[in-house]
């Protein structure tokens, strides 16, 4: 009799990660051709919920099998009374699993970009120190596919266009270092799969506090959504988010080559060159402009890029344009100048 | 005293379309240049709502003041007993308003792709029928920014990219003919601008019956989304439809350009070509060619293409792949094959 079908998803799907991990290992060893390559390390970045705890127990069933070692991380945010103890029993956790090494990471979490913005990137901090320190090949992540929806939805509700419904990539960070081997199944299939291993999970209370955006629209927003729209939804947005990412890497590359035949020999932005383009080309050449001349990315939206678009598709002698970060945009000459003023 | 905040937005909107539909009938026109054009005539598609009801009332009173006749059309669905009834109601509102012609058409509606699809091929039939009649030179449709958030919406829900995340084109039908002045106006508005006028609406039964999707989305799906993201949801949804028909613009464009450099002499596509470019741009041309080759655009899904695209970035000798509209895909001496087999 084969494992439960949710415990046989959980481990494929690992398994496809770890073989891409392992291609990627091995064509970037330093080691002679000839030698073999030092047993690479993969970490998994635990909380104790289902999904990351799912991961960890397929990532020990796998890991061996292929010669890999396999490590766990769990972060210790902070945010709770108790939560050194919480994490240290993720820790007792992931060693009873047979993962070595096995730690809690205690990070201290600012207010940068509201709370859940800040929790992340401390998180993020605190898992590349992991990996750094171990040496480790990469890192998985928990995220379920969804994970992905609420994500797109979330980036649908900047209204900043497709790179922000693209989500979470299955591979990111520095050398591709993350990965997400979970992208593709369902939050349930995970819960099953720790069900059905007799795993204990834990089931942190920010996920369920109308407090956070992510957890009322996982608990509200999505459910209302599949109510009105069908079961097909989750499905759905974690498809778009693929097909968008692949959509704004494809106008960013367009944007890129675009960007050197528009310039003049000082360097300077052609208007009539720009006008030529096709508005979302030229969009993406005035945000690049505007970033590379200091205004911060984040703090530069839609209708900044459109003030600056008129100057080439409604001039009428327009002044200058101010933009985040003490950058201005004017037009002299046919030409765009976009520097910090 | 200028008039009520609504009713001045109402104007202002259907006021900029008039003067686009001007100049487009100015150049189009068959007039030597030193003859008057004959003066235009333009239609509002009226249902009695509140929403189409402020449009008519909005075109009534700017179309004089340009020298455009103004018209309008209600379209009687025969859906639900007395519907011919109040047609006529709101013909004799339209007339009320001086526009001139004023009537209803009567249709009948077929089941072709569920009720909502097979009413509004139906009424888009009607309100040709009707322009070409009158010699119209143009339609206004009263989709607001709400209705257009509710499109991204629906739009989300079939996962098939960000075509169908574009909502309702400001400008569509052939040579331009539709045009939807309150796209980027609110519901609330128009229903202000109703009041304000003391004009009477009516509230269809099928915007509130939840056996309708956009109904359930409408009053359900969207409010519970903006409860757990903020109330910029509706705007946010409405510039993700701009952004991202511009975006499924260029690379259409692209897709159209790179289409005959990745063909051979004989006009095969060319599998080695194929795989040199970014897959959004690729997985066009294949979609291109299957709807080429017989396949029916709405029964393409996502999935086709990506089998067809494992033939250029996953070849392992697969067999044949069928395709919708017994469209064949294979894959011969590194050239594709695609036809109707």
């Amino acid at each position: 009799m084969g494992p439960h079908p949710a415990v046989a998803a959980i481990r494929l799907a690992v398994r496809r990660v770890l073989h891409d991990i392992l291609t990627d290992h091995h064509s970037t060893s330093d080691a002679a051709p000839h030698e073999r390559p030092p047993s690479p390390l993969v970490l998994v970045a635990c909380s104790g919920g289902a999904d990351s705890m799912a991961l960890a127990s397929a990532l020990a069933f796998e890991a061996p099998k292929l010669g890999i070692r396999a490590g766990g991380v769990t972060v210790d945010h902070g945010l709770q009374p108790g939560s050194d103890l919480r994490a240290d029993e993720v820790v007792l956790r992931l060693r009873e699993l047979g993962l070595d090494p096995a730690e809690a990471a205690a990070v201290t979490v600012g207010r940068e970009g509201g709370p859940e913005a800040a929790a992340r990137d401390a998180r993020y901090a605190a898992l590349d120190g992991a990996a750094d320190r171990h040496g480790a090949a990469a890192i998985l992540l928990g995220h379920t596919r969804d994970d992905q929806a609420e994500t797109v939805l979330l980036g649908l509700a900047r209204g900043s266009g497709i790179r922000s419904l693209s989500g979470m990539a299955a591979v990111s960070g520095a050398g591709g270092r993350y990965r997400r081997p979970f992208l593709q199944l369902d939050r349930q299939t995970a819960r099953k799969a720790c069900m059905a291993q007799s795993l204990p999970v834990w089931d942190d209370p920010h996920n369920t506090d109308p407090a956070y955006t992510r957890s009322r629209l996982r608990h509200e927003g999505l459910p209302a959504l599949e109510k009105a729209l069908g079961k097909g939804v989750v499905e759905a947005l974690a498809r778009t988010a693929q097909l968008s990412r692949d959509d704004a890497d494809a106008l960013d590359a367009w944007a890129g080559q675009a960007e050197a035949a528009v310039r003049d020999n000082t360097g300077l932005l052609e208007c009539a060159k720009l006008y030529a383009l096709p508005p979302a080309v030229r969009r993406r050449i005035l945000r690049r402009a505007a970033i590379e001349a200091g205004a911060p990315a984040g703090s530069l939206f839609a209708r900044h890029i459109e003030e600056i678009d008129r100057l080439i598709t409604g001039w009428r002698g327009q002044g200058v344009i101010n933009l985040p970060g003490k950058v201005v945009a004017q037009r002299q000459g046919g030409r765009l100048v976009i520097r910090q003023g």
